[in-house]
């Protein structure tokens, strides 16, 4: 097998390109991973300047264009054909780059790899996964997530084989207990997209437990969570949104009286501990499935440790050789790409 | 006007008809509002001698039938017909009462009423609505959460006029500001069906501001949330399961050393207040609106002050008006039910 090298796109996120390159070099320092960092070759060199790379495996790849968050995606990848993402993309079509960590637009990264490598010949749609934290300890994996806001029932049952293989090969579990998110947990609870997508997740060499409701999610009974990618992405935003609320409102209380502030800072060892457990960056990012090549799509807000972990996964992603295991399963279930009914 | 008399549906909590009777008793105790237990006669009077009732005007209206939260939300609402919501409804139609209150099956309880009254002569569905606690102090009403799970662009919009009333008339917000829950602020985000209700809402003579996304609901910055029912249930009971799991897992973290917990001890009272801002029985339940006659829908897990506040709430909607503000405001704007177009 080819030694696994993956490319991380330097001017995605918010702190571009900082982040990015610390997080690329501490994965090339503690995992032992290739890393090629693509993006503007002055302010990367810039930042490498101030790590001790002296050992370690990491190359520079030159774009002249940036895309930002708040442009179009579709324009942006169409248009900007030199973009760090587009670059990225094709050194992985072309150039034996295995796997694509980017915490750019998301849209803009969908769309750029989608465009470049296409998606994986038996696949009708990609898929958007993140993986959420849960009171048991085991993440659970949600997806789609944004990459498809209006699906079809044949859609949401290849995520789901989708997102048993990614719970099999990279969390290991062995029979990854399968949900469809809906309303309610009778069978016949649901939109008319979920109600017939039950019918075919029940016919699916899948376990599927059948119907999980919002509250499941975090709970832990459920190792993968399917759903249409609008209702996944406000689930997403909501939980992010809700925790940080959560947060700032606890705070307030706690600010109230003297007794309570010193409640605060004993227990405030405590309260980083957690705020770890429910740290998107610990889990590495949201694995774009259904691609030809991996792409880890990160939050614009990540940290080093979190472009770090995302490296980590898409090495594990590349290692297991997800998208080998995606066609043979797919072309078992004698699954192929709808062409021309959607 | 005649006065105001609200019918508690007796039994249809987990703890029925004890939190019912507690809580219409401390609603007519505490607001002088007139009030109708409807349910097991025996069992609604052995709860009533618990309490002194001496000077409160509290009737009891047999109904022989419950509906559990097991049953079939349809087939129960249709076949029982002496079940207590059933009679409540009839009541409502009948006899005098204003609102009703109930924390029992929600789907049942929606069926019946929807059964009995039927929906106001310009709604063409009806929409659950809650509320939710944010950050800067403000509720956010979200609607619908769970009254319709497949919608059409002009039932956001009549969800969107009839929020706005809501908001306006309970919350006394002047010019509350209306979003659509979407996955992205710019205008073209959306599934197919938020992008066609976006224009709608554009041109709807309401303070619409745009997309939000699920992150800010929470935030306070907008006042009435619109979706369909399946993305509002989904987003309701995503962030009940998300709070529990939230404080569960605090919780596992402050008591894993003697100075957390001692940091727990003094931070109590600031965790109770907390827990009271994001407490849902502190906002009096889910008003069902677009329907002939006021129902506010409870959880099921209400306690008595849930109760009470619903009954506050019920007494609100009626004591301002909302269905006729709604049906005003609907013909003022030349909406008239659509028919055989669905």
């Amino acid at each position: 097998m080819a030694e696994i090298k993956i490319a991380v796109d330097a001017m995605g996120s918010d702190q571009a390109p900082a982040v990015e390159v610390e997080g690329a070099v501490q994965a090339a320092a503690e995992y032992g991973i290739p890393i090629v960092l693509v993006g503007r070759e002055d302010r990367v060199h810039d930042q490498l300047r101030r790590h001790d790379t002296a050992d370690l495996a990491i190359e520079v790849v030159h774009a002249s264009e940036v895309i930002t968050m708040e442009e179009s995606a579709a324009t942006a990848a169409r248009k900007k054909r030199d973009s760090s993402i587009r670059v990225a993309a094709r050194l992985m079509r072309d150039a034996g780059i295995s796997g694509i960590v980017s915490a750019g637009n998301t849209g803009a990264v969908m769309a750029s790899v989608k465009m470049v490598l296409g998606t994986l010949p038996v696949v009708d749609r990609p898929a958007l996964s993140t993986v959420l934290p849960t009171q048991k300890g085991k993440p659970a994996i949600l997806l789609d997530v944004g990459a498809n806001v209006d699906c079809k029932p044949h859609h949401l049952e290849q995520f789901a084989i989708m997102g048993d293989i990614y719970s099999r090969a990279i969390f290991g579990i062995r029979r990854p207990r399968v949900g469809l998110l809906s309303i309610g947990e009778e069978d016949s609870k649901g939109n008319e997209l979920t109600k017939e997508a039950f019918k075919s997740l029940k016919r699916a060499p899948i376990n599927f437990i059948g119907n999980v409701e919002g509250r499941d999610i975090f709970k832990g009974d459920v190792d993968v969570i399917v759903c249409d990618g609008f209702t996944g992405n406000v689930a997403l935003k909501l939980s992010e949104g809700l925790i940080e609320t959560f947060s700032a409102m606890l705070r307030q209380e706690l600010e109230k009286t003297l007794a309570s502030k010193l409640g605060y800072i004993f227990s405030e060892k405590a309260f980083r501990a957690f705020r770890r457990r429910l740290d998107y960056s610990e889990y590495g990012g949201a694995p774009l499935l259904g691609i030809k090549g991996i792409t880890i799509v990160c939050h614009g807000r990540s940290n080093a440790n979190a472009i770090k972990n995302a490296v980590r996964v898409a090495n594990d992603f590349c290692k297991h050789n997800v998208n080998r295991a995606i066609e043979t399963e797919f072309t078992k279930l004698g699954i192929t790409r709808t062409v021309g009914v959607l």
